[in-house]
């Protein structure tokens, strides 16, 4: 058998086209296929590993379960003014994201701001595809999405009762690419918490708590209890700020679109409501040109970037950067170099492949 | 003379009479004097006293140095579909906050959602005191405004080049108050950092700065560096994501409604173009009813507060509260036993009133 943890450096076309592979084997119509693809090749692309073509075998698994609906027709079910209310039918959570942002956007155009929210999604990748993707049009965008998984202890809180949560903003600049923030509203990940018990290392306190809701250093301990402290870390350093957030998230998200259910909550055939199917969105566009004239937002807004660019650093080796930079930058590299995945992730693909009877794509 | 440090109890009205007084004295209409003088004293009532009748005296500086405009006449510039941008005439930034914020919600309850930027305006006191006004109408609020002053360090960089740009999120429940979210994108506001040097306390990592950007635990050298984390504290506990957060607030705020400008810009006169009568806020409201029926949505998150409020603490002594409740708890305390206010801020009040022949109406 070959190394686990040996790197294949993979194109993006080809995880890509690997993703849309899978997907049309299940049943998943071309488009919805393909849009999906695109969003989750997208995050391998731009560095966030966590939500590429690592997910699939999680989807594939909620397949099985039949909490992914593979011939879903989401449609809009209320629309007023600015804003519209579309239901996912249990869709997987990236095409009608897609839909739903740029609905946004187009509404954007006439009334200035649009919002759009979703209900009975499933996972839809990373947050700040969909942000971006208004970006490119010219639109500032705002995606977010509740995560039904809880993870997030409240402040003074012993148990994890909310997702992760994330919140993410883009807006174009002219010269700059679009200011690009994506962040959970969790300080860290779990499985970031569970990367440092696998090296052995001690976790910084702030990171996560025991089961009794105690902070720890301990990452074992940390990734085994499933809780996350919410960004802030401790009470001191402001975490009911990180809690506020990412309850404001999930008021959106959820309570916003219907979609919100207790932890625990089961439905007549016994299952968690507050489950993947279960999951909200919220999109927000903003057209700039309609509150200013001309090009006038996305110079000032270059100025702005190119003056945080310029600010002096703390070491010289590390300048300050803005939301957005690292990933642009990785973008790049892995565009000229592939995505570096792991031989056990190819293994955990080609087994989802199989299953399904889908074409093998990455070598 | 009597002791600086002693506190007298002043009810909220007689404090809210007196900021009318002087605003009114000052040459600002009644209409204008009453409404930021509610906006200030609703800031005491809450507990928020770095935001409320203790601003005055900074308010009389920026009048003196022409810096505030008593006469302003505040217009709305642009109007299209669901957004809206207004001009404050350099006015106090407090009514036609009040302004913005009714107009986005009347346009909501029509659209779904609403945006008013406002420009040329000033400080508008608490952020979370117009995201409440939406809430008190049925309507889910947020109000941001960037603040000129530099005080956050950006991550990576070494000086302060981003004001502690708040974010105010308030949601109707029915039985419950309002969410109510109001927080800097800071670690902590300077005044606490200040607040640590009188007791002679070490500051924990992550609040403040040094003038070389390397975190400090001595509440003097971060004082005086005026250097603050953004929400996260450390790089290791994602200060980027209270960074990125500061950059959205001073997007939305400063470059969408025109009121951006760089640290150190001067105007033809040598004055700051940052400065105080350069502030731009945000403003938006959404109506939850075009989105869900009847009472669903302040119905299901009065079942998310509740379960917040059920979840197991810590510490018994400490039960999990939810954004908004210590300052609803004040609010009660301090309608039945007035608002603490010191000797010695009754003595600067007393010195402005002073200065403008407003009478004296605090005891």
């Amino acid at each position: 058998m070959s190394d686990p943890s040996a790197i294949h450096y993979i194109p993006g076309d080809a995880i890509r086209e690997q993703i849309e592979a899978v997907f049309t084997a299940w049943g998943v119509n071309a488009e919805q296929a393909a849009t999906a693809a695109e969003a989750l090749s997208d995050a391998d692309m731009h560095g966030v590993d966590s939500h590429g073509i690592g997910l699939v075998p999680m989807y594939d698994q909620r397949r099985g379960e039949g909490r992914i609906n593979v011939s879903a027709q989401p449609k809009v079910v209320r629309e007023k003014g600015a804003v519209a209310l579309i239901d996912a039918d249990k869709s997987l959570g990236h095409p009608v994201s897609v839909m739903a942002m740029q609905m946004a956007c187009a509404k954007a155009r006439k009334t200035g701001v649009a919002l759009v929210g979703v209900r009975n999604s499933n996972h839809f990748g990373a947050a700040g595809y969909y942000s971006r993707l208004a970006a490119k049009e010219g639109v500032i965008g705002m995606a977010m999405t509740h995560a039904p998984g809880s993870a997030i202890v409240p402040t003074f809180g012993r148990d994890a009762v909310l997702g992760t949560n994330p919140i993410a903003f883009a807006a174009p600049g002219r010269a700059n690419k679009p200011f690009a923030l994506d962040m959970a509203t969790s300080t860290v990940a779990l499985n970031k918490v569970r990367n440092y018990a696998r090296r052995g290392m001690p976790i910084p306190e702030g990171w996560a708590m025991d089961q009794n809701g105690q902070p720890t250093t301990d990452p074992d301990v940390g990734y085994k209890a499933r809780r996350v402290a919410p960004v802030g870390g401790t009470r001191e350093l402001g975490s009911h700020k990180g809690y506020g957030l990412a309850m404001m998230v999930e008021i959106l998200c959820a309570v916003l679109t219907g979609a919100w259910a207790e932890p625990g909550q089961t439905d007549a055939n016994g299952h968690p409501v507050k489950s993947p199917t279960q999951t909200g969105h919220f999109f927000l566009a903003i057209d700039p040109n309609l509150l200013r004239g001309g090009e006038e937002f996305g110079e000032d807004l270059d100025r702005m970037i190119d003056m945080l660019h310029a600010t002096p650093p703390v070491d010289p080796g590390k300048p300050v950067l803005v939301a957005g930079d690292p990933e642009y930058a990785t973008f790049a590299e892995r565009s000229a170099n592939g995505v570096p995945l792991p031989q056990s992730l190819l293994d955990e693909v080609r087994e989802v492949v199989s299953r399904c009877n889908a074409p093998y794509l990455l070598g």
